[in-house]
Parts: structure tokens; sequence; C-alpha cells
């Protein structure tokens, strides 16, 4: 075993301390921001850090971190007040990667990535068309983070697109069926299978470990 | 394909719209937050939010719901500023998984679910000894989000502890080593295969799709 301190992690060069701690909250979900600037130019960024925020109303968040380049996805949000979430499956996670590469403004990830923007009536933010799960949203908040300057985007949930037999009994969505994958650290990427599923936990149905 | 609108979410029932909007963000990280009362009493909760926010300082974040119980975890945290994360494997994912059940605090999740408590020198909170990869934080600030009154509490890293075998040439973590699952939903649970590795994008390295 070895135990890594704090101080430890100061000493570490930037690109080992980017690689542990981006490794060490575990598996991340797998998604696309799609975006549009207000004279129309589409914008995609892989993002590892959507988190659910509640169902009543139904929010969900994302952390936009301070390095990132020219952050056109946070520019769009703000000038739009809309974007798009969309699971990444195997059949894209090559595409979806190389999101983040460093494009200029005018080149559209769609484009150099070929991923298809498609488009809601009366919804102006770019879905990804390739996506099994697409999430459309209204920005609801953002909240900068001091202690490092990192900005939680919040967004309302005005829009969900699917196949409706990823639809379970609980109304959950089968993570499986849509081939949705997962990140973990920077750079890898990770296909899943179902080991279990278990009752909503009560001390009546706990079982005697 | 369904389009579901966020009118016809508003129109779901509790328990459906619990089910759809805790799925739709996709594959999330599986950790049990281990802490410990001013008085002694120890403390295990299972956390589906964890969210990596920033490499230096290293911090990580994750969130509390309003309705979650009696929240012994915040109260501990916030009593003894320090708790620890630990990530799930397949072998106490039952175990983990009824931590989350409304046990009273006289009870601690780590007798009831048969978890082992283990402690570092010089720093009170407990660790999961069956967790492969664990994380001791101290606290380092809570944002209380207005829009639905949950809270996002954000640590700084004090302590990694893992074996050593899984950390890989760019010093992240291999967690198909560490055998670390993730959740969907409310309640499934998924084992990982990794399918690629991609390295760090950029203009030059993206390919001609």
């Amino acid at each position: 075993m070895i135990h890594i301190t704090g101080q430890d992690i100061l000493g570490l060069d930037r690109i080992s301390r980017l690689g542990l701690i981006n490794s060490i909250t575990g598996l991340k979900p797998a998604n696309l921001i799609g975006t549009i600037s207000a004279d129309g130019q589409t914008n995609l960024a892989i993002i590892s850090s959507v988190v659910h925020l509640g169902s009543d109303p139904p929010l969900i968040g994302f952390i936009m971190r301070p390095f990132v380049g020219e952050r056109h996805t946070l520019e769009n949000i703000m000038a739009t007040g809309i974007y798009t979430i969309n699971h990444i499956n195997e059949s894209i996670a090559a595409r979806a990667h190389f999101t983040s590469a460093d494009f200029p403004r005018s080149i559209s990830e769609f484009d150099r990535c070929k991923l298809i923007p498609q488009y809601l009536k009366d919804f102006g933010a770019p879905f990804v068309a390739e996506s099994k799960v697409k999430i459309g949203l209204s920005l609801a908040e953002t909240i900068k983070i001091k202690l490092n300057q990192t900005i939680m985007v919040i967004g309302r949930v005005e829009h969900i697109i699917m196949d409706e037999d990823y639809v379970m009994a609980d109304n959950s969505i089968d993570l499986n069926a849509s081939e949705t994958i997962c990140i973990s650290g920077l750079n890898t990427y990770h296909r899943v299978e179902k080991i279990a599923e278990y009752p909503f936990a009560n001390q009546e149905n706990t079982p005697d470990f």
C-alpha cells in the first residue's frame, strides 16, 4: 500500500498531479455539451463533471474549469441561455474525445469530429444525433467556486430525447441498452456491465450481512 | 424515439421523476463517505455525486440533498472538519448500497453493514478498510445552491491510500485494477471494462474522422 499525503501531492509535477487527482473520484459520466453562439457557430465539448442536483425541479450541474482555453461552451451558454448534454456511447468515443482539442472558434467540433448536429423546433442548441440519450437544458444559475475559480453551471431539464425502449419499469434509463460509457482520469474510456440492482433501502429490508 | 418535455417531467409522480432524473446524467461514481461525530459515533453513506473540482489545490466536491433524512454525514463533517471518500468495489456493493437505509444515529453503518473502519494516525475520520482506493479530506467550503437548497461540500485531499500497483505511468489510477464500480439511477451497479485510451488531444493529433 502507498500513502500519498497532501504535501506529496503539492510536490508532484503538474502532469502527474492532473493524472492522479483527475482519477481519484472514481468513474465519471461521459457527456458532450452542445452549444451555439449568438451568431450561429456550433460548439461541442466533452465533459466528465456532470452531476445530478435534484429532481423537483429537475436540475443538472457541471463544472467548467478556468484553464479550459477559450471557454466557447460557457460563452455560448451565457449568450443563449440554452445547451444540450448528450451521452457518449462506444461508437463515438474517439470522436467525442477529440472535441477536447484546442480548435479555434471558427472550427465547429461537430464538423471537425464528424458528429451530426440535430435540432428540436423551438430549441436552438444543437444535440448530437449519434448520442442515444440527449438532454436539452435552460441555464438556471452559475456559481463561481472561489477556492479555485471554477464555475458550476446549473441547468434545468427542458427536453429528453431517447429511444423509448431504454425506459425501465421504474422510469429510470437502462444505460446498458443506451450503450452509455464512462471515463476514468483524463483519457480512458470504459463500457459497463450491470452487476446488481437493489431495492430502495430501509432498516427492515437490510440483510444481516 | 420519445421526447419528454419539462412539462411532462413536472407531471410525473415523484417516484417516476426520481427514477428518470437520477439516471439522465449517465454513469455515476460509487463512493462511501466516512465520518465520525464529535462524540465518536461513526457514519457511512453511499454517495453518487462526487465530482473533481481541480488539481491545484486538489479539491473534490459532492452534493448533499436536503431530503436526506437526518443528514448525519453533513453534521459530522461540519463538526470535525474531516471525512473520507472510499471507492466501492464489486465485493462490497450490497453492503455499500444498504448504508442508505434510514438507520438512527445510534447505529453505525460500519457495524450494521459489516464494513471495517480503518484509521490513520493523526486523522480522525474512518476509512473503509475493504475499499481499495481511499481518500482523506479536510472540509474547505460548503456552498448552498439556492435553487433547491442542496449543499455542495468541497474538500481538500489530504491523504490517498491505495495499492501501489494501481498507479499507472501517467500517475492516474487504474480503476479496472482497483475494481471500482459505478452507479446508474438510484440502485443499479455496474462493473467496467476499459475500451480505449486516447492521447491528450490537440489540433495536430486529431484524426481525420
